[in-house]
């Protein structure tokens, strides 16, 4: 029996008891998961949360859109809230942990088959156990010539998870959700809808068409706990014959501006047609060193102290990456614009540099972030802006002015979508160490409430945030969530607090 | 007072009455129509659809936000459908007019102020009335060089209500819905809803990031009934350097399977960005003539008949257009690739062939369609398939025979948007020849039918197939769209019917 406090609310350990009993009977003994010890995986967090708030009062695996029925109509009648994942990798986000307390963890990741991949449409269909990396390896083994695009923590985390948390990556399908093509959803009564085409008998349009018929669903069952997607369709993109990525390195601060500014127009033409992410030198130094060789005074590390080993790295105050995609003698052109634009902006040119999340090398270089203060704390702030230099600039202040506040370094990779800026920043910290979590967590909620009083909302935030980020986009929208969620939901059963989404 | 058949279901013309009086209180007497002659312009339709069936009880012209609440106040009370359009030229779906009869057609053409356009970011917002000329004129008069997206009917229609039907244009911006960005919407209940980064206060976001925090809800405000929709964010592209538009000819009927063939790589690769529009002799051939110039037998006009005519005017059994956008050097090297890929599957190639349609050049060049029948009367059928040339063809095989049974031609223009083709079909009919006019009505549902029972779905539809299109999805689609409704909007007082959606 799990300890009574991660009871779900007003459910007796009595009823908690019955409730798993039934459970074991349909998805098997094994997959339920109520020890203390069991659960730990689902309880570890990155972010500056308290363990206490985010506690799971179980763990159920099902196998099969079966099961989840299965479990949804046990958990209906108990009201027993379940929270669902994929892989349970929503690292500095909260990883597997519920939003609130009480929580049966509904962990998806034995449902972890390739459906289908189609090499001549350029789709797939997977499930939501399956990952990134096992999706890379189908198509290697079977020489496919087909793309991934990946978040930061590729290898671990799969397409669906990150395409339900709207989650980005570096090449030109570096938009999840808008390179996913329909989905199968179990609703909170166990019923079953394919979106898009697919609830069209003998259709075989469903990974190809989006909209299907009607108003157009999917963007429900992303961010949100309206039903619990089993399936979901995904675009890849057909390897390019050629890549060519290029490095922008600024010689000071102004680079900032002037790589939104150069960036923006190139992203609108079609020029560069993946994400173009600026980086800061503390972010870039990250690959080559850790923050206790650099500095070990109180406060965030001095500019010049940076920019010093930045120098001796080759790293610039400001970086921006892009590749262009084609064959080689469509690259020619378009590097040749792409050049002339960021040099008169300013910036020297590396042509020959190397990034694999922009073609298609999953690995975790990212991660070398972490290394920087060490202890594992990592949360992401991501506000947005419109992709402006003198909007990147006042996030850049915001930003940089919170955290030297509260003692902490400024990493930023502010990137150009489009239109829109992401100004991403990770907010690193000793997890083990209870003043630094602390001190993390006042940070956050500084950072978030400025941003959204400046009019730059968040766009993702971890488990521990999300009633607080709901708020700042209005109470009309959250009503019209809360309909939402009633119509669909009625007794509330699916990860309430999602979102800041409560029955 | 309009005749007592068209009045809405269950409300006495007593109470109709005094509905009436409240609303010309709220948007004052001359934007309230009541009067039969009036209310002509609503009831006009080009579908083979019986006026009867779609029937408005009156027409009110709200020129606000406040109108539209102070409208759907007094609706809600009285339980009075209405019937959102904008321009009200639905053509070939079914125009202004309602789903079903007594509905109040709630037009929003007074609501036509371009609210903004930021040339940096190049979006605009804008509201219901704005048609595209409009929009065009107000970009030339200020010389800001950005590129609309337009439909067919483009000078008469408005982006707002085209976005909404999730309608499609020839250029890289030609999926209308994935390039808008922002909606507000009144809800039934009169709340004003911003959706996106709209609802976060001094957001500056709004058209430049789709998704906002939560649930993404956009898509449910489109082909719906669920709110009624008085602002939309719209992506514009940005003027190319130059662009070339291509015309590719097949010799023979095996161009319909070649061109999908080979379009779909090069759109999937970049190669090309905008759609690739076929289209088949008949309907190039509406260009030059009439049917009756041409043939004056019963039943379709015979393919050889139309060949020797298509020769004559230098047109081929199937044509292929697209543009390659950019600067001359960019466009060169595709060109080149284009090129071969089309001559090896071929085809002959006309490098500078003209198609304002591709080119921001707004015309009504596509109205000769209507000519060749004559007589007004105009349905599209759009079934959805893979972008095979497999699918196309057996498509193409269902549509002939189909049309053929029923004494109709087929005029087709299938378009491979990326991995999905839409076969585009024009059925074309005398309006005011009951005969004809039932004829198509036949033909269109033994198409609807077959096309659904093939697996080949209708993306939109006329006003008087929601019903039988929406069925083709299933019930657990019906019913989810009924329980969002019910969620916003109880009394089930917007466009009911609409997608098949009623309370």
């Amino acid at each position: 029996m799990p300890p009574r406090t991660t009871l779900p609310a007003d459910v007796s350990s009595t009823s908690f008891a019955r409730a798993l009993g039934e459970l074991r009977g349909v998805v098997g003994a094994a997959y339920v998961l109520a020890e203390d010890e069991q659960l730990v995986p689902y309880r570890k967090l990155m972010i500056p949360a308290a363990e206490e708030d985010h506690q799971p009062s179980g763990a159920i695996l099902p196998a099969s859109v079966q099961h989840v029925q299965g479990v949804l109509s046990v958990c209906n009648r108990y009201k027993i809230p379940v929270w669902p994942i994929s892989t349970g990798r929503n690292l500095g986000y909260g990883s597997a942990a519920p939003a609130t307390s009480g929580q049966l963890i509904l962990d998806l990741k034995r449902m972890d088959r390739i459906l289908e991949v189609d090499p001549v449409l350029c789709t797939a269909l997977v499930e939501p156990g399956v990952t990134y990396q096992q999706l890379h390896d189908y198509l290697r083994d079977r020489n496919i010539a087909l793309w991934l695009d990946f978040p930061g923590d590729g290898p671990l985390v799969g397409p669906l998870g990150n395409t339900l948390e709207r989650g980005t990556g570096s090449t030109p399908y570096g938009d999840h959700f808008a390179e996913c093509c329909g989905m199968e959803v179990v609703l909170a009564d166990g019923r079953v809808l394919r979106t898009g085409m697919g609830s069209l008998p003998r259709s075989a349009s469903w990974q190809v068409f989006k909209y299907g018929y009607g108003p157009y669903l999917d963007g429900l069952f992303t961010q949100s706990n309206f039903a619990v997607v089993t399936k979901l369709g995904l675009w890849l993109m057909p390897a390019p014959v050629a890549y060519r990525t290029l490095l922008v390195q600024y010689p000071d601060d102004q680079g900032l501006a002037k790589g939104v500014e150069t960036a923006r127009p190139l992203r609108l033409s079609g020029t560069i047609r993946n994400p173009c992410r600026l980086s800061n030198a503390t972010w870039m130094l990250t690959a080559f060193m850790r923050r206790a060789e650099l500095y070990q005074g109180s406060g965030p590390v001095p500019d010049d102290v940076i920019l010093a080993a930045a120098r001796q790295h080759g790293i610039a105050p400001w970086s921006l990456t892009f590749t262009l995609y084609g064959t080689p003698e469509q690259i020619a052109p378009s590097l040749d614009i792409a050049t002339r634009a960021f040099e008169s902006s300013g910036a020297q040119i590396v042509t020959d540099y190397h990034d694999g999340s922009q073609a298609n090398e999953l690995n975790l270089s990212s991660f070398s972030l972490l290394n920087w203060v060490g202890g594992g704390g990592l949360v992401w702030l991501a506000p947005v802006s419109p992709a402006r230099g003198s909007d990147a600039v006042r996030q850049r202040d915001i930003a940089k002015s919170i955290l030297s506040m509260h003692g902490m370094d400024y990493l930023a990779a502010p990137t150009v979508y489009g239109r829109d800026l992401h100004h991403l920043t990770a907010v690193l910290f000793d997890h083990g160490d209870p003043q630094a979590l602390e001190r993390a967590r006042a940070c956050f909620r500084d950072l978030a409430t400025t941003f959204a009083d400046n009019g730059y909302g968040l766009h993702r935030v971890g488990v521990d945030f999300m009633d607080e980020v709901a708020r700042t986009y209005g109470e009309t929208r959250r009503d019209v969530n809360r309909a939402l969620k009633r119509a669909l939901d009625p007794n509330g059963i699916l990860a309430p607090g999602k979102s800041g989404i409560h029955r």
